[in-house]
């Protein structure tokens, strides 16, 4: 009686992950999207990389590749006022968060039937 | 005039990976789907993992994985005849397979607009 009742299995769930990639550079993916849309939320790199816990200088780098790959920035310095030192989003970085989120929400409604039926399939043995 | 001419950026594409996890188990994913179609082509883990270039041992290792992932198996041990000792896909495993690769292209079709739009994003500034 004393013994742990076993946890019950988890159930599965399926995760879609969306990369852009050129040639060997990953211009986006999942992680700098959440960082983007941190920068967003906090309109300073610091804040964000605390919030999602990753160091200012990875958050940094990363940034750094996403606006380098991209034909026009996603970010820019905030300028003067209380967030001076600030980085907010421009249109393009704004428009680059909604596509991304976007493809996703829409590639999950379009392939409901199949994604439940291939969730079905996974579990303990009948 | 001997300098070598850069070769141009290559252009944006777009990958979508989709993984069944069940807690910290990936039960299907890109790599187990590539080798279930390699089993269903060649009959044979030894080839399909030639194929791929995996080890047979990793070979072996991810297909215990489906098939233990899975309610019934993905793989059977094809008995007698000139293949015996080969493995064959299941029903079951033949329906994994259909359903993921259904599950991507539908995303892509779905998604084609907002993919073309962020892809265009993507590239050398204007």
């Amino acid at each position: 009686m004393s013994q742990e009742p076993e946890s019950p299995a988890p159930p599965a769930e399926l995760r879609l992950r969306i990369r852009v990639t050129r040639g060997e550079d990953i211009a986006i993916g999942p992680g700098k999207i959440a960082l983007l849309e941190a920068i967003r939320e906090h309109g300073s790199i610091t804040l964000a990389a605390r919030q999602i816990g990753m160091s200012y200088r990875r958050a940094w780098m990363l940034l750094d590749e996403v606006n380098r790959s991209l034909r026009r920035p996603a970010t820019t310095s905030a300028q003067g006022g209380q967030r001076g030192g600030g980085s907010v989003l421009t249109a393009e970085g704004e428009t680059v968060v909604r596509l991304y989120r976007e493809i996703e929400r829409q590639a999950e409604q379009a392939c409901a039937a199949q994604i439940t039926a291939l969730l079905a399939m996974v579990g303990d043995p009948e």
